[in-house]
């Protein structure tokens, strides 16, 4: 017809999940920020703006769960039925953890992991203007649940190839 | 007026930044990919969608420069002008790099690290089929130019007090 | 392990929905618009822009029940399957009626009273020209129907303590 | 040419502002959410999820003030360069204050009103579960600053007709 | 009751689905650019930006039939499944089929006609640096499947009266 | 170093705008939808929902021209000072003419296309309940003024190779 296809195997695509059945699923996902004991100090001990730091990044990240088919190319639109960002503080980390639910087709791994990016970065940028050399690190999937494939939880230390 | 005053230093607030005056300024950030070499030969050898994942991780980067003022809730709504996301593949990761640029009043380090994270994230998006275990890891800023405080530059090896 | 944690009953978090089911729902809100006569008069007689301040109002409120989930950070994302905007022209004040229909998980309220108040927003936007004292007003709950808690209706004048 | 012209001076249209000048101006609005004593006492006292309350609610309207040219049909995309939002509890309500401020061509006003307008969609989504009743009233504004027609302030008590 | 009421048949409603049954839906439409021959060329030989050109408008129309409910003021929040966009190059044209696939409760034909159009302009938004006249036409539905009304197929050379 | 580049001439890019002048500059473009006559006719003779077909598509055309950004990947954020959308009525065609305006860093062509074309797909989605067979189509830039390159008019009847 005249015409060269130009669709194949390699395209990005988004996969039908027409077919998969709505079920509960559940997703946990960490992040890591690492920043220097002395701002951290100043962070919990009230020097810098600080009760809302927590509120903030824990309700960017909660936000962040429901913008994934926005963020994500490739992502379907899913109901997003559950959320929760919480936080523990070391002496130069901060480790957060976020937790998604859904009763719909597809799993909320990414979501998981996007909250936690998300929560991240927010903590980043209130952090920044006390040290521009904050990290954010350790972003992984700790565990899921429900679907086809039903629970997976990682290893104790266990990581990929790269650690 | 039997009110009581619930605002204070410690509240979450969008600093103002209307007497900044708007000058060029850019900023590049990081990320890096963790994959279990296998993958990551499956990933550049062809036996997986390969092209597009480039492609898409890219754009996805490049999309979310231009969402940080949705993402980030102190985050102020600016021009973004310019945004690259490169990549380098080494045996078992993949280094992210987010350049963004913009002639407007706020500098563009969240911008940055907002689309080498999202790369990074849509990244594990298509990898995660494969590979739960994949990690994205080493967020940081690695340089900023312009606005009052000008250069910026990440030590070599440099990272925070938690690295 | 030498965290602090610092979750607790008094985080924001998105409530887990999953285990709710998926019925019909309803709710209704209302809210008034209270703008100076002279000014209503040309704005229902024809002086200013009139026809298309009724549908920019009717339209702006029915995207708004489709983006609860982005503009309230607890909300969850469902699906908005009906939405309809109405308007009373009284001698000093617009009324807004807006219901919205889900088969989803939750309740519609929020959906209900942000399409009302974004649709006065609207109103509020294009008539602040003539009349900078315009004000927005009495956003409550008129209905609801459907869920766990079923029909419940506000009673005439019923208002709450502050009224 | 056998065309009909629908367009007309009653088309919505998004007036050309490309002619005013970028100066810095500001708004601030107020809103009130009437509730229930017994409520807000459970809010202030502890019973009820309560310190995020406050952070949830400013945080809605700092995110709110950005996506004004995104909920209202005819409004500009300007930057959006400080944002604040502030509580008052008396009583049996809760006043919201919240200002902003801009660097750019069109005033600010629909961002403040917004801003304390979803602050208060955002408080009554949490006090929704306890209390049906509760109300948002008297969105309005307070105070304008800059732009052509400079400084504009609501006189003590002055409200409009409908009042 | 001293009101005008201003809702009726000719007002603009997001229609009432919630009686509708979720089922497995889909749709297909295409778009044509039409481009200089020696820009399209220029497209597939490499002297301009090229690969990524696919890539590109792929992924803008793929997020596109997410953004639907967003752009199209009447439109429904759905569940979007299944997205694919590719791509056929003539010697004048080029040739975008995009379909889309949910399990929700609506057809997803807008999806597909948008993600057809929004493909379309990201394609443009590349070429027109080199051809300010590329032109895209031809935005059409060619098939849906499911839902109460079946499968509709658009006939060979089947067009409406003002072709 | 080991690692591979993958960046090169060939990769998506948004390009940096940050030292271009901002100026002026405004873009026209037009967009035509075919439909059936008696359709059209049901459609302005007031037997289906009318009078707000016309403000729903305008709506639309109006808040598309200000998400480019999000639509198009490589588009930059930029202030859109200025948007219209008008019709033109014919026997079996509605035209539609988008002029949108800036005094930002870039021109504006896409944001004049894209809203021709939204406001398309918006009458298109009120229209196919009633012609699935609709087409929307002769999307392309009328005329362009300022910036570096100045005015530039499509010629009468000029249209691109593959017309």
């Amino acid at each position: 017809d005249g015409f060269t296809h130009l669709s194949g195997d390699g395209s990005a695509r988004m996969v039908d999940v027409t077919a998969k059945a709505p079920t509960i699923r559940s997703a946990t996902a960490e992040a890591t920020v690492l920043v220097a004991p002395e701002v951290l100090e100043a962070l919990t001990g009230g020097t810098v703006p600080k009760g809302d730091v927590w509120a903030v990044a824990r309700i960017a990240g909660i936000q962040a769960a429901k913008k994934c088919a926005d963020l994500l190319p490739l992502a379907h639109i899913i109901g997003v039925h559950g959320a929760t960002v919480d936080f523990e503080v070391g002496a130069d980390r901060i480790r957060i953890v976020a937790t998604t639910r859904t009763a719909d087709r597809t799993g909320v791994e990414m979501e998981a992991m996007t909250a936690a990016s998300v929560a991240g970065l927010a903590m980043v940028d209130m952090i920044k203007g006390l040290d521009r050399s904050v990290e954010l690190t350790g972003i992984r999937l700790l565990e899921k649940t429900g679907g086809r494939s039903g629970t997976w939880r990682r290893e104790a230390n266990g990581t990929t190839g790269g650690a």
